[in-house]
């Protein structure tokens, strides 16, 4: 049973917020990859919109932007048919001084169904949702380092796409763990979808021996993190890592983490191998890995839309 | 009668373009609040659409940003069921020269219908409704300190629902009167409306007794202004005004003009404080006040979107 | 019979992809007018909405910011049903290192039906076009020097819609034909619909000798370049020009092939003049000209809208 205190369920154990995965049960999970499912066959229809939110406003409030994500956002709920409003909230009220509360309740009055929020501050999804009337629903798109469900949601649907079933998986994510919320969403699901071993690798700066207490298994080195593995999810590197002491050099990066053929030869035959995007070639990923057959990087992207679709069409149907 | 002259109303005296509320005759303040009533309604129901402006093609032109705005006068034309294009100004044909007139001759030959106008300049969107062929419709979203008549509506809309009558009612406006285009059109509208007393309170600076002329009474002590008022109306304090020579200092505004719960004692106990938005907490709204039970800032949000919903339909209805 | 390498169309010989007018066969052309005349006159009407589109995904790709451009196809898509995706490029993830065709593929997998694309280097269309699935088309809305298929095809409408046929016209081109891809556009259309005399008239620095071999007659002299001509298009004198040293002064520029009443007058009495706008009042073109009896400048916006339908109708009906 969830604990009556998880803000993302109701009184029933229904989901009305996306906030984290980290206390999602595993029937809430399947429930949403599910639903997917049925979405993804749509985006091959000539008429890609189903009437689910139709009359619905949806709020995009992108405090820390990202085009990328926000589209994907925006493509899924007017796929659902809903009206899309998204704020460029660098411009409006809050920069006059307006309080992120007071922002919230004056779009609340405008009568908002949906909000998708993105946050440079950890949390700030869930103080909004903690505020919301009962039928408005919060949608976290990416809070600090915190959390990235709906990123997290898409990879378990990747991950069950080509390999069925969690029970048998190793999966490895190499990478800048450390600062990565796509990690730490893709850790929590992968534990709760009964994946036995989850493997954090990368240098010991960004992928710390901290990371076992989270249940995985950390490397400092490549060969033997990606050993075996069925999955791969490779992760973006930001440049802006590189200017602090954290890490040599974009070559030296490459030279010990960075993915090719050669190296991807460690894992298992038939491995995955995925990444959040947008990809640096030359960087985490050897552009003949990232254009090979075992990259799913594009089917990531499809699937995250009819993730997204599922998400906001299930906490839509539910009321606090 | 209306003056024929009046570019707002067509020969009928029917509204073709909103303007300023200063020259509307009372019918048509009364139909546009009466039109808002049934699109409040529609913000409960599950599908919040009507197709009254389907097919149609609404411009918002913001020479002026505000996020606010144009997201209220966004969801209104949305749920109208217009096409709505917000075209960002700034970086547009006008930065390449061309005029004003050039820049709404172009969007009219789009096949515009309706364009929604802010602008820095007082009489902008006079000189835009002027210019434009019969069946293009104007509404004014804010022209300099001259007029911002659908906030004008959607206070005159606020104050009906909790009082009911003008007919017997105090209002005070406090606080920067003089560069309120807010207050100029409550002030109109209040007088057409039969409101007897009509207050505005402010230090000497903001508010002059050249208000007089318009119909008010002036008051520099807000304990007087407020006395047995029915109506509070806060003006939000520009930051810009306080590096001026105008005021002293945001403490010393608040202790002599900000409104706390003691202070609001001095009004009638069933006297709403209404404000325009975004708020500024301590400097001329105390947050006990802002969130207290006579406050009704957030429902003037919500009725804000039903009066730019009728305006919209009501000027797209008849032609010049 | 088009050569099977020519990748705007398919193997039936039908347009799948809009890049350039240059190697379209007439019929093609020709279909394209057609199609707009249905579309212009819907923009009488009421409703102004087909259903073609519904259900598709378009996307607006400006790498190059116009806010014109970019607002005629976002009008003509949404007047088609479609839901538009416009895309800040300079904001998303191509700041962050992802080449052209990675943000191409990623935006395919979200299940893209159309790209519009607008890029300052020539080619950028076709190389997008090349690289797309066989089910998503490419709309070019302007490649640097290059190519303004879309304008050009307006421009023909807007000939044929005044002047029948093309088999007996005079056209000049004036102004800064070297960096104009209008020019470049028209100068094919116009051949390949039968025109006999197509002239270009300007400086020559602007105008070289070198468009000889485009089949055109090359004037530095703007009373011979215009006489008896039937059509008159003028280009906008772009301002960057003005600083380097092409060209003398916008007063001495005005003076020399600035168009004034006086001398439209050397042109047929029933010429029309064109301008693919923001025009440039009192720099190449004078405001009595602009506004006067033969300036058919706003129909040209008009009939753009409806040729960016009927191209975007076309191009999604047929399949690679």
């Amino acid at each position: 049973m969830p604990s009556p205190r998880n803000p993302q369920l109701n009184q029933h154990g229904e989901l009305i917020h996306l906030l984290s995965l980290d206390r999602l049960p595993r029937d809430i999970l399947t429930h949403i990859l599910d639903t997917a499912t049925s979405f993804v066959g749509m985006n091959e229809r000539e008429v890609k919109k189903v009437p689910l939110l139709r009359g619905k406003s949806v709020f995009n409030l992108f405090f820390e932007n990202s085009t990328r994500t926000r589209t994907t956002f925006d493509i899924a709920a007017k796929r659902l048919s809903a009206d899309v409003f998204t704020l460029d909230i660098g411009r409006s009220s809050t920069s006059k001084g307006e309080t992120l509360l007071d922002t919230v309740d004056n779009l609340s009055a405008m009568a908002a169904d949906l909000f998708v929020v993105r946050h440079s501050q950890s949390g700030a999804p869930y103080l909004i949702a903690q505020h919301v009337a009962p039928h408005v629903h919060v949608v976290n798109a990416g809070d600090g380092w915190h959390s990235h469900p709906t990123q997290g949601l898409l990879d378990m649907y990747t991950i069950r796409h080509y390999k069925q079933d969690f029970s048998n998986l190793v999966v490895a994510i190499v990478g800048d763990v450390l600062h990565s919320r796509v990690a730490r969403s893709d850790i929590h699901a992968l534990k709760v979808l009964g994946c036995p071993e989850v493997r954090v690798v990368g240098p010991r700066t960004l992928a710390p021996a901290g990371f076992e207490s989270m249940g995985t298994r950390v490397f400092d080195n490549l060969q033997e993190g990606i050993r075996d593995a069925d999955v791969i999810i490779m992760l973006r590197l930001q440049n802006e890592r590189m200017s602090g002491a954290l890490l040599p050099s974009r070559e030296e990066y490459f030279k010990t983490f960075g993915l090719t053929p050669e190296k991807l030869a460690w894992a298992r035959p038939d491995a995955i191998v995925m990444h959040p995007g947008p990809i640096n070639r030359g960087v985490e990923i050897d552009s003949a890995v990232a254009d090979g057959p075992q990259a799913v990087i594009l089917s990531q992207v499809a699937f995250g839309i009819a993730v997204r679709m599922a998400v906001m069409a299930i906490v839509a149907g539910n009321d606090a």
